[in-house]
């Protein structure tokens, strides 16, 4: 359940420093040491997952509800919030630095510093549905396998 | 349930031309037209919701495990992708740009071109107590409304 290397893990048995916001008993929320904008928040399950591929489908799931509901706390704390993201880095090379899964939930405001940066360029209908066709084809194999275990 | 004037709704309704990956009576998830890297796409409630604060917590669970599902299907698909983000932008000043909820899934490789940036520092453990207290309030409050409708 809990990998002793883990800082989240230690945040979660109480043997680490946190400044929490929530706590149940599959879920643990608190706040990110170097914020974004203040506020920013961290919502972890309690249960030890590196990523998206060895967390619990319902583990997720609660994880999800936690984060929409601090969204919405967000707004109306009296925080400088006119605006919410929700942002998970799933490995390292998507920026994800403690290997312990956890939801960014963090608001957003008119000045504020964060930004996202990319090579958006509109692809041809051609291409999209190529890619698309690749993504259904695991995606399905995945939904049956989940199907046939459950 | 659909809004005449969004994209995202035409694109449920068929009316408008979109890639899809996953389709179920709740939930449809098609390629993103400016994908920040191949692969990258968007998980929608077919209801129509501007944001989490109008989205239900069931549709939002829904949204969330095929995003999880479909983040896994991306690894598996041959596309480059040696991790991955979610994200999702809740209003303007968040960065939103279609008013109908939809989660980003996109893969993330080694020399790719998505960057993320902000003013990162440590802050004061006082400083973040002060925030957790803020939104806790407000989380609580929350939690107990949504326990009393339920
Ligand atoms: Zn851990
Ligand atoms: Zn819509």
């Amino acid at each position: 359940m809990s990998d002793d290397e883990c800082v989240f893990c230690a945040i979660v048995r109480g043997d680490a420093e946190s400044s929490v916001v929530h706590d149940d008993a599959d879920v643990l929320a608190f706040m990110d040491l170097q914020p974004v904008t203040p506020g920013h928040l961290l919502v972890v399950p309690k249960k030890h997952a590196v990523g998206l591929e060895d967390l619990d489908v319902e583990d997720g799931q609660k994880l999800w509800a936690v984060g929409h509901r601090l969204a919405k706390a967000l707004r109306r704390s009296g925080l400088q919030c006119e605006g919410i993201n929700l942002f998970l880095a799933d490995g390292k090379a998507a920026a994800q630095e403690v290997f312990h899964v956890h939801l960014h939930v963090f608001p957003r405001f008119a000045g504020d510093t964060f930004r996202i940066s990319a090579d958006w360029r509109v692809r041809e209908r051609s291409e999209l549905d190529e890619t698309a066709a690749a993504i259904r084809k695991t995606h399905a194999d995945l939904t049956n396998a989940a199907h046939q275990t459950s």
